[in-house]
């Protein structure tokens, strides 16, 4: 089975290719560019996670244009990336907005990232889209919860040829970060390689949501984050 | 109302762009680009009909890699795409493959554009998408079917904010070419200003399926196209 693998180069996307790799899927991967702020950073992750697993085919897709549309702290210049701030029980943070949304929220971010991993998945007759999508500590986002990827699903099948089948893989769904981890290292994953902080590109400031959510994770598993933080929360 | 309007330069965004400016709709016009061979003429049509309707907002949206993904002939420099051949009642050319999926396909290109509208009117707070599908006259390519727009407003509904609502308006779904003709002259569309040619800049080539059916609606409607080709199909 053949199978497009979303690898924006973080920890979770790190342990869903390890996991397509380790079901014996032939592997292509795509990573796509929606101009975050650390966007040079996760690309050469993504390069060295690529490097690693040798998939059959790569794809970098740049959609600037989400930075042009605007609405997320996570792509606006002039608004702040959230840090520090109580993290929740399910990880949504105290800079979330009434309807329990966090700033970082792109709208609709992962109805971008699926269309593209449809359309060369399409191509390549792929029958699986895999994607390291959480509910467990990115319950805030709504475009993260499976009842989004079933209805995908659904776009998917009305959109594409009738001999096209394409299911989305969400292997990590009910995983809290500790059990990625966990996951992980059982799989050899290279997590020296992956990048997740949202804020700098050089250590990781540990103390974005991104970061924290992380380090808790290697908490949890009682195992160090093998790469460099300027500061780790907690510590 | 605010409405955001996929406005690609040809004759059917046209004649949707003029029947959302006539409900009263507040207007944001999405043009996108996505490597296709006629990019640069069709972004000047978007340009003079956003000129002539004054939009509260234009965006321009560049989705190269959908080039680079390949897989149509609108997008592959090396497939030619299909001109002269018999167009079946329903529009579908005899270009097709056995599952009669025209050649010049875009896979799963729809989703892409509504992806990028459902951001935008989810950050602009507009209420409706418009898209000027038709079934009658594309009734190949499958997401232009009114299924997949359904579909994809239940995606759109899962994967935004618990407050944001969006629906897909595609008024021309049921209608033929002339149809849509004469609903545009009705409405005072400038039909001057837009272009449908797939291969031609300067003068349409009257020969490409989607100048021949623009030539048939106009053919139709008995009214003489106003644009300039280089050849009329049938004189």
């Amino acid at each position: 089975m053949r199978a497009v693998v979303l690898v924006s180069g973080g920890m979770d996307s790190l342990v869903t290719a390890a996991k397509a790799r380790r079901s014996g899927r032939d592997l292509v991967f795509l990573h796509v560019i929606y101009g975050q702020r650390t966007a040079a950073r996760e690309q050469r992750a993504f390069d060295d996670i690529a490097d690693f697993y040798r998939p059959r085919r790569r794809l970098v897709a740049d959609i600037a244009y989400l930075r042009t549309i605007g609405g997320s702290a996570l792509t606006d210049p002039a608004a702040p990336v959230p840090q520090e701030g109580a993290l929740s029980p399910g990880g949504a943070s105290a800079a979330a907005d009434a309807a329990g949304i966090p700033a970082t929220y792109v709208p609709f971010r992962n109805a971008h990232l699926l269309s593209i991993a449809a359309s060369l998945a399409e191509v390549e007759a792929a029958g699986e889209i895999w994607i390291g999508a959480s509910e467990v500590d990115y319950s805030g986002y709504p475009d993260c919860r499976r009842i989004f990827f079933d209805a995908f699903e659904r776009v998917i099948d009305a959109g594409t040829r009738p001999d096209t089948s394409i299911s989305v893989v969400t292997p990590l769904m009910d995983m809290s970060k500790g059990r990625i981890v966990r996951e992980g290292l059982r799989l050899g994953a290279p997590f020296e390689l992956s990048w997740s902080c949202y804020v700098e590109s050089e250590e990781a400031c540990g103390r974005c949501e991104s970061c924290r959510l992380r380090l808790a994770g290697f908490a949890d598993a009682k195992v160090r984050d093998p790469i460099a933080y300027s500061q780790r929360a907690g510590s």
